[in-house]
């Protein structure tokens, strides 16, 4: 399903059009805040169910408490045609303990990024939402 | 001046690489704080100096009040061969005064999407920083 917002001219996304796209890639970044101000970092993913899992390293800028409020965000541009589209999932942030961590391995988020990254966080998703801009 | 983090095998980028990357795009996500949660969104972006000035419409999830902390991420990723980078502006939005608008108009800040988007953020930056993550 496809709204569009008359004022913004964007349309809406539904939510399995978003979980579909949140599905396909393997890369995104993480919103959080740090000491009162909002920090966005790129991650390698993967969606467990609705959820976006993602491995960090201990103390990272990441590691923000128990059940602090994140986001994620994935997009889409193409600069020659001024088109694209973004999603954004809103939620909580927690740990993952290290007993759920098996079955999460299987997900097989790989970090790019070398270095020690043993680290499992969860965003439990409250909330998907996704807009297209098209070309006008 | 590209540092090493040895921790994470992330290459840190000097302020001036970060700025020639940032004078270079035209779409960036802000991230803010509302209602006490991070949010991230999509704009098109042009720099002032080193402060990322983006157009949005009034009421706007990104019309946080005078002097919200705010952040300005853009980054690029080649899936294939798992490197990229991205770079972040922390610093303080402010609403840019109407007498002010037109010196920015300069800068050619077409957001894609239609509607209405007269109200000029500024994202005066305290801070800017790039990473970078090469083939291993």
């Amino acid at each position: 399903m496809t709204l569009f917002d008359a004022r913004s001219g964007i349309e809406i996304m539904g939510r399995d059009e978003c979980l579909e796209l949140l599905r396909a890639d393997v890369i995104g970044r993480v919103g959080v805040i740090q000491a009162g101000a909002p920090v966005v970092l790129p991650v390698n993913y993967a969606m467990d169910g609705d959820d976006v899992v993602f491995r960090t390293a201990p103390g990272s800028k990441l590691d923000t408490g128990p059940s602090a409020r994140g986001c994620f965000e994935i997009d889409s541009f193409d600069r020659a045609t001024r088109t694209g589209w973004s999603v954004m999932v809103a939620g909580r942030l927690e740990e993952v303990m290290p007993y759920a961590v098996p079955q999460l391995t299987q997900l097989n988020v790989q970090p790019w990024a070398t270095g020690t990254r043993n680290h499992w966080m969860r965003l439990r998703s409250t909330r998907i939402t996704g807009r297209i801009v098209r070309e006008s």
